[in-house]
């Protein structure tokens, strides 16, 4: 029996008739983060690879290398593979992974796309180098640093210099050079504390990239650097890649950290949200909770009503697994019966973890949507 | 071009090759919690309507319909389509909803299945009834009172009193009973605190239906309920039915919460997980962070390592995206660089969110996968 749920939204809809809880992009914002990114990196003759693991979407993926990124970041080797699958034709796994399984689907992407990876053990980069040569595939292997995250990523240089020998010594791997990210510098609110922590990140791996050098080992590529830190990072004179995610949406998190300098990127993607219950005053009740909204970076910090509805601010106060738990602002006296049907926009805490919840992007430019992107790499955490 | 992730698991397999993450059910386990409940409905003559926003898998929905349940809660529409789709003959929406979308939804299912709704307002019950009447179908309609949860529902006698006459008022639907659930006493960690605020739940409950009663109107069901007062709520007398969710799979926050009495539900539920990266003393990471894991109440507060894999005890201490940090539980200062490739069981800290990011579960019985079962509500939160 064919009985499945209707579609959100089609395009050609008005906004006013797309069913929630959804997943919006402001298309015009949207492509001002895209464009805004690819002419920093640009400005500054750096590679740009955007991080996938941010929207999962292999349509998003396209948009950004036409704009002129060199390729994909990929936090996960089965994410990899809607894009690869897409004919996204460069994708750098810039996580360890360990396991046969693993391993059988790095050397199955390298069959269809320009992979590389990054390893922070010699164990592993053997096992990948004997799996590649068996299956005939070339893979760039770049050893991960520790750049100051306390994460994952060799510590010493001994301990560097081992994996490259280790790569060396593998026919089917080449060493393409280093990755060094700093996850936490990224989401430091502090302007100034930002910058120090990307400098100490680019400072540490400038010696890890000496160390190299000073034994004639070339780095053609060091890679790192996110949303928060880019602008630093950009101007360190270390990286010649950048891979950064979330600025083609932002979110509540990074919407919340000071942005002092020119830089500046726009919040770009909310989930459209119906009021579906309000019978006591100054509350009402949502229909987006934990099941469409990640909560890890806190709930959505502003509402706003969509275009076409209209009621007094409210607060998104509690999120429980299918019910959001709005508040008046400043007025718990407040009759809100009337507000049952009108429909919020809320940014997310966090967009990588929220776009993961969803099926699709419901893209909208003005009051009309203009596309529906797959979140093809949904869940595809292996 | 077909280029897909190899899957996860199959049958047969043995758990040490398992993909990770995956989220494990662990069979024996699971199968008592089932018939522990059954068998505490049966013997109390109240009726068992699991919440399948638990688990939204139609595989397990059937399971405890085999074990005696007289149908599945559903809270959200969309949620609803792959239950009536398998089958499920009896399918109760706990829920609100309101727009033109939804009424549609519900008017759809309710051709295909017995439908119950919930609703809290008088405009609902009109658009549901048009709706419902032009369709040519009939819904049980159980207006939601706030048994002290403060959510949805109507919190005077006069509000439920308008929604019963606003249903008897419409041809195509049946008033069939209340909806009294409160979801915040479920989570009570003391369990005599938990029992007051489950009898004063019903004793609310009860002056609803008196005020019915007195009225003529009888209310053929009463449903309610949850894991955590289930004990209480078979021997209130009011509730003819109830909706417990969790105690399937039980997490993190019903485990830590406090069980006094004879029922006794087990974690069966757990994501599996590769440590993968081990370079700092004391510390290692693993292969699940917050796209496998929902953190909204609290990291797993155990880890244990699966068959075949040894170590220290580790705690999970945080999740990033796709990373999951580990430190040595009382040992910062011990090498963990052996612990890389070994697996993990983690329980989640709240199962429903943490199930809505799986595509299957991989169900083991002692080392080895006994079935694949499609998460096939997942994600549908409209």
């Amino acid at each position: 029996m064919t009985l499945t749920p209707p579609p959100a939204a089609r395009v050609g809809d008005t906004l006013s008739s797309v069913s929630t809880p959804s997943l919006l992009i402001d298309l015009d914002t949207f492509d001002t983060n895209i464009r805004t990114m690819a002419t920093l990196a640009a400005s500054h003759q750096i590679a740009l690879r955007p991080h996938a693991k941010a929207h999962k979407s292999s349509a998003i993926a396209q948009r950004q290398i036409d704009a002129g990124a060199v390729g994909v970041c990929c936090q996960k080797l089965s994410e990899a593979y809607p894009f690869a699958a897409a004919g996204i034709a460069s994708i750098h796994i810039s996580n360890e992974f360990v396991g046969a399984d693993k391993i059988a689907m790095a050397v199955e992407l390298a069959s269809h796309t320009a992979l590389s990876v990054c390893v922070d053990s010699v164990d592993q980069v053997n096992a990948l180098g004997t799996a590649a040569a068996k299956a005939g595939v070339k893979i760039d292997v770049l050893p991960e640093v520790d750049a100051g995250q306390h994460r994952c990523g060799v510590i010493s240089v001994d301990a560097l210099l081992e994996l490259v020998d280790a790569i060396a010594s593998q026919s089917a791997l080449r060493f393409a050079g280093l990755q060094a990210y700093h996850g936490g510098a990224q989401h430091i609110a502090d302007w100034t504390a930002r910058k120090y922590a990307a400098n100490r990140a680019a400072d540490i791996t400038t010696e890890f990239v000496r160390a190299l050098d000073v034994r004639g080992i070339g780095c053609g590529v060091v890679t790192g650097g996110g949303t928060g830190t880019v602008e630093f990072d950009v101007t360190s004179g270390i990286y010649t890649e950048i891979q950064p995610g979330s600025y083609i949406f932002m979110d509540g998190d990074y919407g919340g950290i000071e942005w002092t300098g020119s830089l500046q990127f726009r919040q770009s993607l909310y989930i459209l949200s119906t009021v579906m219950s309000a019978n006591r005053p100054g509350m009402a009740v949502c229909d987006v909770g934990l099941k469409g909204l990640a909560v890890d970076s806190g709930l959505p910090r502003h509402t706003r009503w969509a275009l076409g509805s209209h009621g007094p601010t409210l607060e998104y106060v509690g999120a429980n697994d299918e019910h959001g738990m709005l508040s008046v602002k400043d007025n718990p006296d407040e009759h809100t019966a009337g507000l049952v049907g009108q429909r919020l926009l809320l940014p997310p805490g966090h967009c990588d973890p929220t776009a993961n919840l969803y099926d699709n992007y419901v893209c909208f430019r003005a009051d009309r949507v203009e596309a529906i992107w797959a979140i093809d790499a949904r869940g595809m955490s292996r």
